[in-house]
């Protein structure tokens, strides 16, 4: 969820890089052609921004389609050739321009899964042809809350409608189709992209030959949908929210700020934050004994809260956030019953959980892994021993570069 | 917690409750006796709220001292008098004779652990004398940052001196030596209370004949001082909290309810939650699909929120996480090791862990008993199973009467 795999050490240039890239655009639905979404709105106006990497086979039989996580982009392989032209203008230009702070970040480091996809990468591109694009509601470039609603000539807002997993695969599935692209070799995605993954196996079930879910179950747990309850009632409380209506004056970061830092304590773990801070104090021997930073843990978490409002829209994380409240794949396909919904799956799949993970704990995930299992269907489970919580998915990148190697490769 | 062990079947006239009770308050600094803080600050103006149930023995051996966690008071058991008679003449009136509103739910219940105390009880008032006393800071009849400053005739807000567990510890012990009581047959709490009571082992290993610690380790793991970092965040971000200056216009309510949502899904666990909520949608079959309540446990969250600003003060808030933060005994006592901080303790100790705490898990619950136990002394150490989470402590009142009955009866 925080980008953590890339330590800048990566080079455009570098032989295993996938390079420089340019974002693509693609409009997905139009006034005479509407997009119908899951709770019954037709949206006439999304443009889905995505990137691709490597070359279509002449069989077409090549593709690999990568979905982002929360905070997650299309830009998830080399380097945003565009970005870094408007960086060397100067961001005071570049915001002039119509460029997005919130697309600052991507200035300083490769896309978000640069370690796995590339030339002799496990997501090889020399290889594969994979495409990443954006999800509807974001605030990269995939039409959002943040942008103009070209009927009243003012951004969405909250009368942007609420949009769900299922629209989300619907949309990637329209945007293969304009491509050209009709089965995928492989689905692949980590936390509410590896719910993407599953749905993509459940909704398209001859469109995809393996499906990759990491770190992802077949639901949010109840005590996942709390922590996105007060994620969302920090930043809707927040006095600069104004009912989402912000885009002309100050945005509610304060409240959005919060929202991340509660959500990347579920992105650890106890052990993982006990190993890396502990109860040590920041840059002091005694406590100030007051209520600014005193431990390395609180100026970490501030931190986190500060960077996020930069690059993230706060109705965005409101969209996003309840998308991942409401995925159920036992209740949308199976009646509620996961094993029954599992049924129609084709797809070899993969199932990888992280040991310390508890915002998708490795019981859940066995537990869909075992009702794909049910039906007599190969299933590679595996339980990563790590102590980087949720978060591991992006971290224990050896351990998942040999997953998705192994998987990718038998045929 | 959260005060959910009394269903309001209690009645004052019941023969195992202590009745009606008054709270009372001691003055203990004065500007010619002032209490000298941890943090080197003398407190000139200090008053503190008590209640006390049953009779104290000629011999004065045997009195038990009760200390409150987080949100609680010094009104542990009985019916309070003098909120009962104020809401009889009406909320209004009773509002205009400064009665706070921060105490009106005492009108509807008896004391947070009525279960535990009264004739026959557990803590048999029969047999104890019992003593509970609101701590520093607070917003409950203890000086606290909402009380007026004599010096400056304002609210102290944030001028409120920084607090901690020693400071509480040092002040009941004052507070006892007031009563006329040197040793106490035993101290006992949960959670922030059970932090209190291993203190009292600590600093007066010659003042405690048995100690029982429950719900609490020797310090709060970084996780909990992460979550705690999260809500006072909130708090001090709310545009309202005006650096704490707020008594004379809107509290920052948004951000303490934000901070109590969090907090709440801390004392619950991820079993408890889904057994209680599970996915469960808030009186309807079909979500609405926008940001309002769609979960049942959203709605429970949201109204664990209100109900809490309607009680409690954003500054006290501040200042008592800052306590539970900053307390280790390990460090306060044996230079960071707990068993040569442990070997100082004379009393009998009960420690007991609840099975899915996970704010203060059994592993560190643990860890202090077998610390203790290095010395060759006798410590109970007993883990509950409960899905209820850190709040079984409250919450599992048949199993912890049974704990309390057992180990205040040998001798």
């Amino acid at each position: 969820m925080s980008n953590r795999q890339n330590d800048g050490k990566d080079d455009p240039l570098a032989p295993d890089s996938v390079g420089w890239v340019v974002p693509q655009k693609m409009a997905l639905a139009a006034p005479d052609n509407p997009f119908m979404l899951e709770i019954g709105t037709a949206m006439k106006h999304i443009a889905v921004e995505y990137e691709t990497y490597g070359e279509l086979s002449p069989a077409r039989d090549n593709a690999i389609l990568v979905v982002h996580a929360l905070s997650g982009d299309a830009h998830a392989a080399g380097w945003d050739k565009t970005a870094v032209e408007k960086t060397l203008s100067g961001r005071f230009k570049a915001k002039k321009e119509g460029y997005s702070p919130s697309r600052a970040y991507r200035q300083k480091k490769p896309g978000w899964w640069d370690s796995m996809i590339g030339p002799g990468k496990p997501i090889d591109t020399g290889r594969f042809f994979v495409i990443c694009s954006n999800v509807l509601g974001s605030c990269y470039g995939t039409t959002g809350p943040a942008d103009l609603d070209p009927d009243t000539g003012k951004p969405y807002g909250l009368a942007f409608p609420v949009v769900t997993v299922g629209d989300w695969v619907r949309l990637q599935a329209l945007l293969l189709d304009k491509l050209g692209i009709g089965r995928l070799y492989a689905v692949v995605g980590g936390s509410l992209g590896g719910q993407q993954a599953l749905e993509w196996a459940l909704a398209y079930p001859d469109r995809v030959e393996k499906a990759i879910v990491l770190a992802a179950s077949a639901r949010l747990s109840t005590q996942g949908v709390a922590f996105n309850a007060v994620g969302r009632y920090s930043i809707m409380n927040d006095l600069n929210f104004r009912n989402g209506d912000y885009y002309d004056g100050s945005p509610p970061q304060h409240g959005l700020a919060a929202a991340r830092m509660l959500a990347h304590i579920t992105y650890l773990s106890d052990e993982g934050m006990d190993r890396k801070f502990g109860r040590r104090l920041q840059n002091k021997e005694r406590p100030d004994f007051n209520f600014n930073i005193e431990f390395a843990v609180e100026s970490y978490l501030n931190h986190q809260g500060s960077a996020f409002v930069e690059r993230f829209d706060a109705n965005s994380y409101l969209y996003i956030t309840r998308a991942m409240d409401f995925y159920d794949a036992a209740e949308r396909w199976g009646g509620g019953d996961l094993a029954s919904a599992c049924s129609r799956i084709q797809s070899e799949l993969l199932v990888a959980s992280f040991s310390s993970d508890w915002l998708y704990p490795p019981a859940d995930c066995r537990q869909l892994a075992l009702a794909y299992a049910r039906h007599g269907r190969g299933v590679d489970y595996v339980e990563v021993p790590s102590p980087y919580g949720h978060d591991a998915f992006l971290v224990e990148t050896e351990r998942v570069e040999r997953l998705l190697a192994g998987f990718l490769k038998h045929a």
